[in-house]
């Protein structure tokens, strides 16, 4: 991708925080060498992540945050009729970077009466948590790394004890393409501890290969099969019109190519010969 | 895009031609300097292109591809139970070079005995031909340059007296990012002579974006609501299991992302100031 300009570059205790403009995505966040979000296209991630389960769920009125530090997932959670948001950030300088050099992703949404601002690891906050959210949504890096333990069974088990009733957990899932395996173990790992797994996609321009994945899990209704009618009266509620969410394209984001429902239904994460574009 | 080696590289009377060596998806074709087909994911985009169409006409026979030259595209139409293809290609040196380095992607096709290879222009040869198709698949380069003929209403007007009662017309439609100029003047200009008229959406990885546009058109039954019965029992006739496409997706790949609707909904080929991400 055709970079512009370096913007600001540092290191923070826990990773290398990048703000680059470029050609075609205008100005975009890269952390330890990833790109994490583009001013042109956090759109398309950010109502994936947020608006599913948000208009799966009948009332969310407490929601749960983990990572999201440009603050594009907050400002799509706020546009629903929340009472409560907490979100837990590890790295008080993404968001500091982000408020500097990429303030229109989170427009005011850290300003927000509603808002609680963490900083802590989001797997320690949620141990020690005794709250209850009807929905927990991962915003977090790659699923390596230091991000790797917010992909585990262990992590879900505690996810699982903090939603009320109905509650639903989605995470972004990475790319199927870069890191097939680890979409697969965070699906095999949701599913050991949740009654209904599902994975969706949608084609975010700047991520590598541009197809992305989100891993939803409830002990509730089935996200995938909401009726349209449900869907489009809830979608009424959203303070601000989406640009890439459509109650028609939820039920349709569900449905995968055929190589990744295969590699979804292979149950063995070590034996990827049978998909067909594993691009590592 | 990471370049291992260039295989081969030489002009023709109407393109400069390329086979290069790609990591993330192998071998690849280029002409005039853009990406066409790669080796490891040419199938999501072929399958699309063939397998939504044919499988939405409850039996073709008789079907016209022009362009195709990497003969993907002829690989899938033969699948079907058809009796003939006819493949009008302008540039026999593509072909040539295909064969010679790209031979997976057409595998046998070109031997069929059902096939018949014109090398021609694709409108000069509607214009002179009587026949009539069941199917009439566009596999061209972008609708740009040599090619823009083949995007407007007179080409379209063309393939209609060709088409057989309930007959189709599918083309690739170029990146709705890129070109959405470009997309919004294919799906106007099939508008103007076809009763019915849809854009569907496939994700190749390996395109800018990875976000690729199609346009299908007929004066019969709507691609995107034949019933999942139907097509399951078409499926059936298919030679080969595909990759990329399920019936769920055929039926998914006609809801776009909102940003997509309103572009062909604005009815303005000059104004895209709604459209979020051109990336131009």
């Amino acid at each position: 991708m055709e970079v512009r300009a370096s913007i600001s570059h540092h290191r923070s205790a826990y990773q290398e925080i990048e703000i680059i403009d470029t050609v075609p995505f205008g100005r975009s966040l890269v952390l330890d060498g990833a790109l994490q979000t583009t001013e042109r296209d956090e759109f398309t991630y950010h109502e994936s992540l947020v608006h599913i389960p948000l208009l799966s769920h009948p009332l969310p009125r407490r929601v749960l945050i983990i990572g999201g530090a440009d603050g594009g997932c907050l400002r799509r959670v706020l546009q629903h009729p929340v009472e409560r948001v907490v979100q837990v950030e590890l790295d008080i300088q993404v968001i500091e970077a982000c408020r500097a050099h990429l303030p229109g992703i989170a427009g005011g949404a850290y300003e927000d009466p509603r808002v609680e601002l963490v900083i802590d690891d989001g797997f320690v906050f949620l141990q020690g948590c005794s709250d209850q959210f009807d929905a927990v949504l991962v915003d977090s890096t790659d699923p390596v790394a230091q991000a790797a333990r917010l992909f585990s069974p262990d992590f879900y088990q505690t996810v699982a004890q903090r939603l009320a009733p109905g509650g639903l957990l989605a995470t972004q899932a990475g790319s199927p393409l870069l890191m097939p395996r680890e979409l697969l173990a965070c699906y095999q790992a949701a599913g050991q501890i949740f009654p209904l797994t599902r994975m969706y996609h949608a084609t975010v321009p700047s991520y590598p290969g541009g197809l992305w994945s989100f891993v939803i899990a409830s002990a509730g209704p089935d996200p995938a099969t909401v009726p349209g009618t449900a869907l489009a009266r809830r979608l009424r509620n959203l303070e601000a019109a989406p640009w890439h969410y459509t109650t028609q394209l939820h039920r349709a984001s569900f449905q995968l190519p055929g190589y990744l429902a295969l590699l979804l239904d292979s149950g063995d994460n070590r034996d990827l010969s049978r998909h067909p574009i594993c691009i590592q």
